[in-house]
This record gives structure tokens, sequence and C-alpha cells, in this order.
């Protein structure tokens, strides 16, 4: 039987940092870089990110992880892979999320898919996510994506991988 | 620590049938009843089904289920109650199904709600649900909620109930 990874979307798939700057700059007219915004979440880091984040549309742009498609692909042959995101947040974002992920990533089916509110309560073998909420709770193997609001933490319970490259090494040895 | 019931929408909370019977008279002109289309699932009782469940708007407005408000209040101080619905086959009925959740069952959070292609990815201790597909493979307690389509069905493996104050008996001894 196949290991079930459980991969996450914003921060793992989804590339937000780049728009985040960009809508930040035209906002506010202030240019941030990575070394700013180090160890802050997303929603301290930008001050409009909530109201990005509810905006209806705002999901269904945003760029993809560099590498993610060609590995996450790969992954799909060798295990189950479940897209998961704390999406019931935001219910106003979850159709375009998942149009985002049959644009994208063509080959996942709507039977892969989860949109939740805890993702503890998904049964999985390996957890992929930038988030510890997430990751330090999860009974799995956990992989942490590295993003500016994790880059400050010394971490020693989940293995750090700094993109999809690193993915692909571990588990598709 | 609470024992974890993932409770069906569809069938369960939502009483969909009414809704069914009278789109369905509507748009053909045929009066069923219940037992015409006893042992039938839903899209082979309507022909219409699919349209409508695809329709923007079609899970907002419909009917709760007799008594479930009362006994899923009681529940979910007992419990840990999660509601979860295979949602990610119709994408733009997830917003829907959540406003709907909050209107109808407003003790319910958005940590406490699942939309998922397959209910066999949820942990959960118990789980409530009209379908054999869920319950088949769900590896807790199994309790199998009464509908035209599963009448028929001599059914030893799930505990059959009819209504949710059977469902109160059950759990809230």
């Amino acid at each position: 039987m196949k290991k079930r990874i459980l991969v996450d979307m914003d921060g793992v798939l989804v590339d937000n940092y780049p728009v985040f700057f960009e809508l930040h700059e035209k906002e506010t007219g202030e240019k941030l870089t990575f070394s700013d915004i180090e160890g802050k979440l997303e929603a301290e880091a930008f001050v409009n990110q909530r109201r990005w984040v509810n905006t209806p549309g705002f999901f269904r742009s945003l760029p993809v992880m560099k590498d993610s498609r060609e590995v996450l692909s790969r992954l799909n042959d060798k295990y189950e892979i479940i897209i998961g995101s704390l999406a019931t947040e935001f219910p106003e974002s979850m159709t375009d999320k998942q149009m985002w992920i049959h644009e994208n990533f063509p080959f996942i089916s709507w039977k892969q898919i989860v949109f939740c509110g805890d993702k503890n309560m998904i049964k999985a073998d390996i957890m992929i996510d930038d988030h510890f909420k997430n990751l330090d709770n999860f009974d799995g193997v956990t992989i942490l994506f590295t993003q500016p609001h994790n880059k400050l933490v010394m971490e020693t319970r989940h293995m750090r991988v700094n993109d999809w490259q690193e993915i692909g090494k571990l588990l598709l040895k």
C-alpha cells in the first residue's frame, strides 16, 4: 500500500510571497525584503494580508512554487498524494483554491483534495507544511518547508527542506 | 479526550429529498413517492439531480433534517463534532455548504468542518452517514442514517438509525 503524503498549499505549492511583497508596496509604498520579515507570520509581516486572502479570486491567480509541479507529478506515482488546505477559515476561497489545483496540477483529481479547519483530523504518513501549528501535532513524518516566517526557528523536530528539489531528493530516492 | 464524530451533511443534516421530489415534479410533471425510489441512488431516482447539485446556490437553501439541530447541539458538548462532506466533486458547492452550516448550526465553528474527496482520509471514532461508500471502509463505529437509497439493504455491518432522535438515544445515554 502506498504511503500517503499530505501536501500543504499556501507557502508550499503556492508561492505567495512575491505577490504579498508586490501588493504591500503598491498599497503602502514600503518596499519590503525577505530579511525585513523573517520570523514574522504573514499577517504580521503584511498589514493588509487578511484583506487580500479574503478577496474572492485572490487564490486563483497565485504563482506555482518552483519545481513543485515536476516533483509532485513524480511523487504522485509513488505515493498517495493529498493536497490539503486550512481553507474553511476563508469559505470564499475554496472554489478558487480547487480551480487553482486543477489548472496547475492537472494530474491531481478532486478525490485527492481536502479543505478543513484542522489538519490533525487528516490521516497521512507524511506531512509537508510550512506552519508549526500543522506539523507539531502530526503523528507521522513531518517535513518543514522553509518560508520567511519559520526561517529563524532552529528546528529539530521536523526535517527542513528549502525547495522542491530537496523534497524530491528526500522522497524519490 | 472526547471521542470524535464525523457527521455527514446531505441526507443526514440536510433533508434533500423533499426538494428533490418538488424539483422533479416541476421539471418532468412526474410525481414520485418514497416507495418509487427505494433502493435507487439519488442520481438514479431523479434524472436532473446532478444538474441541481451543480447549480450555484442550490445547497444554501436546503431544509434542515428534523431534530438534527437540537441533538447535534447536545452532541457538540459531549463529543468533538466534525461535519464532513464529499464536496470537492462539486467545487462550486463548498462556500454554499459552509454558509449553510453556519446559518443552521451556529455552534459549529469553521475548525469543525471538512470538505474532501474521500472520507477515509478523516480520523474519527464514529461516523454517521447515509452512504455505504463512506461507511464500509471506515475503521470506527459506523451509524447508517436511513434514506430511500439505502432502505432495502438488510444491513448488519452498521448500526441503522431512522432519525436524529435515535441518534440521541444511541450517543447521549
